[in-house]
């Protein structure tokens, strides 16, 4: 950064802003030396365009945020901003193909071990539900707690989080789906469909794009988004080179306009 | 039935033993003619030997569950039993491998359309939740709303239920696993684990077993139970098989002792 | 075709300029009718690019190839050319990826019964294999009978073709080496290696690349090509679109030269 | 061995009871060192009870042969007993499931790499060669050279070996089969099918059985022989299983008579 170049951070380090949700965060991905350069976390930009555009446009310092996160923000930031539903009652249940897991071989991650198995892993202590969390609290104006499932499932792109969260009172699916196009409005990234149409992860593998599902049981009050990324672009990469984009001032589609590859 | 043949019914006809409940479920399934044999409801029994062992041994007609409720009811029951959690706030997030489907092929579960995808379907709407509903009822001896979300996900033999639900006032860890313990006391195709040891699907590939993994998010107060089964067998003709080991008095185990396939 | 327009005709119909050729390969398909205008056959050019560009240029109805005879020509051309090998001893074992079947679902195409299974099939009776001998003939000068033996393997995209031959007296590596690299010459589309660098299918998946592997067997004489394409690349749609490019006199590399999809 | 116990070696080092082919088995697997108790090379015996039933019954030292050894062998053995083919022209093309290469994770078999690929590795050199070729040596009562080529393809279990030679005058298909049926006899675990039926490797996954399927290439008059294993049971521990039966003098099918799994 000394030489004036813009960083856009995969590490995780400049995810937050402040020392002390980074100690949270890096205490449960075991990591025991202190931050690094903590005197950089104040000009760090969290890397999600939706929400932060503008900060991002004038930022030279991006944490470019986790595949899961993304997923669950996108997926209940209209809900939380519009007041839609009950804070405490939020759920993300989530599920990712394996290359979320990286390119290091271990034995779970083994072909022979994994074709015809699924697992829920670290259990109401992923690392990325404190991504989750600030960003969220930061729209709702006061702290959120909420609960967070991952699971590994034997494909390898995609990730589908179900979040499901309590309606208030006198809310219904109408007010939901005009929350959420209100929300996200000519986003060109997020695309916004009814119950009535079955989404599945391939309409979106191999691209920039995360597809929401709305959906309200009328049984139970509860709001059910689905939401569906590809990790390894709109989770990862693809992120980084819509923030690379936005940084430098150029088409923020540059580069993300591909179709998902089918099949 | 007429012939003196004892008879354990596949259809989902003999799972309820009132014709207003069968009605429920059959309009969820799109049936439209009426029950053939209303008469003969009275005398069914909902066929999971670890809540129904007593009636099944004395009945000849036996409706064997359906696989996602064999998952969600044995996750649920000592719960419920015991008052742990909040009825209103219990959400199954279950997913179940591609065999789940049956053996018509249909272009959703061509190969090529399904080995990199995954998606939820039945959003709200899934026959099964009769059932869960009407056993977890029984316990609780008042009625019980649930939510439940099935999802697809591109492996063949498996169901794995993440089971959420609010954890009553002063209920913590330890009071959960001893009332899952009490509860199956002597069961043997339910085995239950505490969060330090990760359970995956491969553990139940095969056999009868349903593993039931318990863990508390203490941040928000909810219980989390993954329940896993092999569809194939304890969610359908494992379960079958057991049934007529109660209803001819033989060994319950009978043929159903062997472990899982692995790899 | 009488409105002026041109064709790329993707059914097998127009891969023979000859009509007791089709009736041949008509057979084996099971087509019991008769070719349906067979007054068109001798204006019509077999669509392999690197084989009739010159014809495909300046013709205006393209018989599209075959998937696995794209794999086996491009494989067996350079050695018919420069006779380095016995025409009778040619042994084609092809290894398809399931979307080769088609859309259809099928029983034998179902999830649960491909994910863990393969097989031969059509042994040595596959339509295909006309192609193939009346390609590499019009090379020879002669007719030439090969063995040919399908296989379908539980993935997606990619045809595998091991192709092995006796190679004649006095010829070794070196020579392999030259003469499939002279007659490849500046081809795009055809990449050549040595034994020393392992080919794997993911080379060629989503691209419109076909990968040959050379290697030879001294202790038993035989060439052993391996031949890898992206089936529904250039298996069929890629080549289609280089055809198109072709008989329109625009860049033939134009649409077709994005990398492979990895992972 | 001092202290009385029968053995069954899984290393590969008892397959050879000469020192000199040992070596060269060596050389090919990077085994530097010589081997380390060549004293007992002469009283150990080559574990394929179809071929050597009596000598396993009165040997202490067992070597049990490799996955794709007994693929071919098996595949092999009649068309060489009765002189059905030209030795030089055989060609054994194996397909494996990725359980083959072991437990070691790696990343070539890390779940992401491998799940939509397929690959040959070792063409011409792999080290099951030296078993084939001594064990048909023996047989055939002269030296005999094969063509081998090992491939992967994206499935646990089963190997598929197509093994390709050329008929001698003479030969046809009845000729084949009588040989095959007569060779094998009553042998429980070697299932022997004409070319009608189609053979799938989930025939025989989970089980200690071979299915060869016999056809013949009128066209260019080649045995193909479909050799179909489970690389797990047949391919190694149900050999080892049955080996010890023999060895035992108990029912050589105890414990190996369960059905394939399916699906």
């Amino acid at each position: 950064m000394k030489k004036g170049v813009k960083v856009i951070d995969y590490s995780g380090d400049f995810r937050f802003n402040d020392l002390e949700t980074y100690r949270g965060y890096a205490a449960r991905i075991g990591r025991e030396q202190d931050h690094a350069s903590p005197e950089l976390l104040p000009a760090s930009v969290y890397g999600l365009a939706e929400l932060h555009r503008q900060e991002i446009a004038q930022s030279d310092l991006i944490g470019n945020p986790g595949c899961f996160a993304v997923s669950c923000i996108l997926g209940l930031a209209p809900a939380i901003k519009s007041s839609l539903v009950e804070p405490g009652s939020i759920i993300c249940d989530a599920k990712t193909g394996v290359s979320g897991a990286g390119k290091t071989p271990s034995p779970i991650f083994h072909y022979p071990a994994r074709y015809d198995s699924m697992n829920a892993y670290r259990i109401s202590g992923h690392q990325h539900v404190y991504e989750i969390e600030r960003e969220l609290g930061i729209i709702a104006g006061e702290e959120i707690r909420i609960t967070f499932t991952p699971h590994v499932v034997p494909l390898c792109r995609g990730i589908l989080t179900t979040i499901y969260a309590q309606l208030n009172e006198g809310q219904n699916m109408k007010g939901v789906e005009e929350a959420y196009r209100s929300f996200y409005g000519d986003e060109v990234f997020v695309r916004i469909f009814g119950p009535e149409k079955l989404q599945i992860s391939t309409n979106v593998r191999g691209s920039n794009f995360c597809n929401l599902s709305l959906n309200v049981d009328e049984r139970t009050g509860k709001l059910i988004v689905v939401s569906l990324i590809d990790n390894l672009v709109k989770g990862q990469a693809g992120s980084a080179v819509q923030n690379m984009n936005v940084m430098f001032g150029i088409d923020e589609t540059a580069g993300l306009l591909h179709p998902g590859i089918y099949p």
